[in-house]
């Protein structure tokens, strides 16, 4: 069986794993006070314009995700995010656990605009009763989305220009960071995520890492506190230097872009297989995750030698599916899909 | 200016003002462990067909509604209401604060059903990444709804199958309880609400008391630890004979439904007369609330004799506002605003 | 039975049962914003010298604690407070339900001292784990405290000092502040109070008014998002007037200062009386309560007659009681006591 | 520098690291639910006679800890624990973050009693107030303690005799359980702390692993939607099997209990060579962390060659350190170390 169905389904980037060989025997300090972690820091500092950024690594998105938004908010305030986000649907509440609401918008492809969000927080201004409804304080987004569709550079802009509008952060959910910057659509640089945003992540787990996130805070008023944080939400690895050591290892030469690029490109024959085929995209997707809407027979015919995610149903006898290429695809599980697409 | 704003606008019913002066110079044990609060309990009880039922009396409604949910709830748990809702739209966040996600379901004529209600409830049951979602471990209904519409008895018994059917509790927040059993069209009972519902409670704040809610647990599983709920949630009055002297003062001989019947009746006056001038309802409303689009002129005009609440932009021209009559309306009242509306 | 149980077992003090009487015809705005509110904000302010102060009136003790601190604490920050202090030992951990670690220090007389309060908050400026412990963010005191006592003026001056060095938050506890600042000892103004603390209330409940607490902050830093935190915290009384009613009534005309030092005054008449029998303080306390330590026996005579509280078991035959005096205290009843005193 | 200072300053164990080589290309279904993890579970459960345990592996102490007490505890239940216990002194707060109070005794030797326990479980049953007060609902301890030191068999069994008295759950935190066990005055096997306890854990982080800690709850009430509570606190590693192969290959043959039994003989050396240079130590402690006390030249003598943890100041001249032996603690450095401490 050959496994489409997420980005996390193998181990780490050799490389990755050649640096945790290769230290294995020497000690660190622990709680991400070490030599890796700084040199990480440095790294990932490299590809962003903001030299007084802090960057801290965290364990996994769902951690990441509650862990900022609980250290950002006062107790009256909301998030905004898209309907499909991950925080709304995914994560068994984990940011209402920490006591915030979310106020989630319909998306389209994915995604919300500046004027579903512009028009969502003017509801709480424009309110005469502010008291009895909270104040949304943050807007997070995922880029790309949970449909692989990423935001124009216009986009992100203008969801930034009304956070500013309306006084709330911006947070950028990067799990699949890599997979987004090397969509072929992509007109957004990392530099442009750090200078748009108040708080983003660039993904580890699904993107070569064995596991981790690295959490970039380019507004200072994030800073305080936050390693506080990241304990009491048991969000801070003893051997900290684990996590850093990882991320210096995708970042020092652009390991990290390039294996997300070769993800891209995969998908991207995936993604014309299935169109030559006649297969409809279920959205069109410009990164490693493809949704299509197949046959009930033609998906439990590729079922017997891929592993893929069902999605929903579509009708009685169509529904949507996910292929997911990573960092550990090969060139020949994508010819043997390919093939196989082609002799449907 | 004469207040139709809402039914909170004026203090207590001289009964209930009476039974406090009557006994102020009396002394009595602490935080609702009083002679009061049983006898209180004892009337009450003598509505429903429910022996153990246990009575706790709690300040007002957004206090009662987040202590019973996180009583109720485990942390992974969730409350399904209407998107009207009012812990989903007015309560800031404070089922969320408690740790709680809601999930709020499309409302029509302010209400949900059981056909939505399983739908939902059947999502997390079929997942099979449940431990990815919130578990729906709620249902909450409010009775009469936001908009003054109420659940027929046929509606509540088939959602309280689905209710038992998913294992849910099925909690009803009657702040406005006296009013919605008013109604000319209700064929439901407060007999009917305790047999159908594992919680529920008749509001004083709306229905002639100076504030209190009783919160009425008919489910034994709910009865462990709600006295502990209720001092964590500062909801424990130090003084709670004040509270069982009120709902005494109003159970004892159905001073309760006397007061909403009348007040109903004066919110059917209205009704007619805002049909026989042709002005539309927003939502046909049989209880003390009444929803209807003015033009804007006509809003503005009424609004130098009366105060009342505005909702909702329509069009340009037109608005909906909400006339609310309570147990302190007056036939003068009515008669001078019916007056007013034939001479529109 | 004559109750010297505590000091919230009667209603109200007759003028603020006839000031309710007097307006109940009248209707109002909600929330707590309406014009009973403002004319006792500005009663109060009176006592005060701060014209940037803001009050608001919430419900009960419990209730303004768990608000105040949750709304001004950073999720990883502690609030210090003595080991009698009333939010670590009778309120079901309300503060630790909104998130927050309590830090108990060792009490002496009910209170701790600055030097005490230094030490804690050192221990985390010098700790070089701080991300691992919380940070005292905030010292709760009681004025006067839960054995009676008062802090005076040099040591309310020494801890706000500690507070500025340490950046936490001053919290001072008033649910009982007309009988702390009617003792006899007391060399502190309400003045001092507000400009010593940044945040205090004055209690009603205990002290005249059927329920209800002036919270007034004067730290701006406090002000920003405190009344979304009342009503998330369920503590935002719909009918708002009563409580601004209440407390306009009780300081319009200094009647809550003249109330609580006639309870004072009466409370040093059993202190006397005890005294002269040679019956010992558990500790000396110059306010409206008293600590003493009886015979079993003699606790078992006069329980025939009066209600008071149990404490603690000092040993076999000995036991500590409080005799609590209130503004609802009759002469003919501390005479009766005196008298019984005396006869033993 | 050769670094004494705790027991996971280095990577993972050879054969942990060999496991995660050799199975680097293989790919894995998510979140735990994988055959490592399963194979993992039934290897651990080898050493327990619980058949219908349940093991679930998440990433760190702190998380661990507190996940697994939000998820048992309703929101007025409390813990008890050592005043020096982890959770009360080096989380940052995380348990009272979930809502609960941390009730913490006084410690000896970091232990603490049957009778202690009881007499705190009593204060709430034989409080006439207690819905004033948070019901202790869990007991948490440590093995071995935060001072190395080790509960016997004859105390375990008496504390879980009154667990059962008092209906609390019984939790053991075994961050460092393979070096308790391996104490030579060590009368407890890991059978006995499932059969005494509801919860408990085996370490990997100090124990060998890279990272996570092996949770085994043997009571069935506390698996009811655990695994949701461990993704809603963000403890649930997409790529769970890294956890399941880790503890798979430390308990398969026992080389989870052989690692840490060499630490302690490693430990005993260190332990004797204090003693025999007349060094104090400043708790008996018979695993693999020895505390004493040293003169501060000796301390700073020590700590050019050295790396070890600071505890805290005895008087001017004196200062308690911490010297910790771990699986990656080796004979060199031990005799190193002895030798100069022999020379000193």
């Amino acid at each position: 069986m050959i496994r489409f169905n997420n980005d996390y389904n193998h181990g780490a980037h050799p490389a990755v794993l050649e640096a945790l060989n290769a230290t294995n025997h020497e000690s660190y300090g622990g709680y991400g006070l070490d030599e890796w972690c700084e040199k990480a820091e440095a790294e990932i500092k490299k590809y962003l314009d903001c030299p007084d950024a802090r960057v801290h690594f965290l364990l996994g998105g769902t951690q990441a995700n509650y862990t900022v938004i609980a250290s950002a908010l006062r107790p009256y305030q909301s998030v905004i995010c898209a309907d499909c986000g991950h925080i709304h649907t995914h994560e068994t509440g984990a940011v209402e656990n920490t006591g915030h609401k979310i106020q989630a918008l319909p998306s389209r492809d994915g995604k919300i605009t500046a004027a579903q969000i512009a028009a969502e927080a003017e509801l709480y201004r424009a309110s005469d009763v502010q008291e009895h409804i909270t104040q949304p304080g943050m807007v997070y987004l995922s880029f790309p989305t949970e449909f692989g569709t990423i935001y124009s550079l216009d986009e992100l802009k203008a969801i930034r220009q009304v956070c500013l509008e309306y006084g709330m952060y911006l947070f950028i959910d990067g799990a699949r960071m890599g997979y987004g910057l090397a969509a072929g659509s992509c007109d957004v640089t990392l530099k442009d995520i750090a200078a748009l945003s108040d708080v983003f992540y660039c993904g580890g787990t699904k993107c070569g890492a064995l596991f981790g996130e690295a959490v970039v805070l380019t507004n200072p008023a994030l800073m305080t506190g936050f390693r506080s944080c990241i304990k009491q939400n048991g969000a801070m690895l003893a051997k900290g230097w684990l996590l850093g050591l990882q991320f210096y290892t995708l970042f020092q030469d652009g390991l990290y872009f390039e294996i997300t690029k070769k993800a891209v490109s995969y998908a991207m024959q995936l993604k014309d297989a299935f169109a030559k085929k006649g297969i409809p995209a279920y959205i069109e997707s410009p990164t490693n995750q493809q949704f299509v809407i197949l046959e009930n027979s033609v998906m439990e015919q590729l079922s017997r030698k891929y592993i893929f995610e069902y999605e929903l149903k579509i009708d009685e006898d169509h529904s949507c599916v996910r292929f997911c290429t990573s960092w550990s695809t090969t060139q020949e599980e994508i010819d043997a899909l390919v093939s196989d697409i082609a002799a449907l």
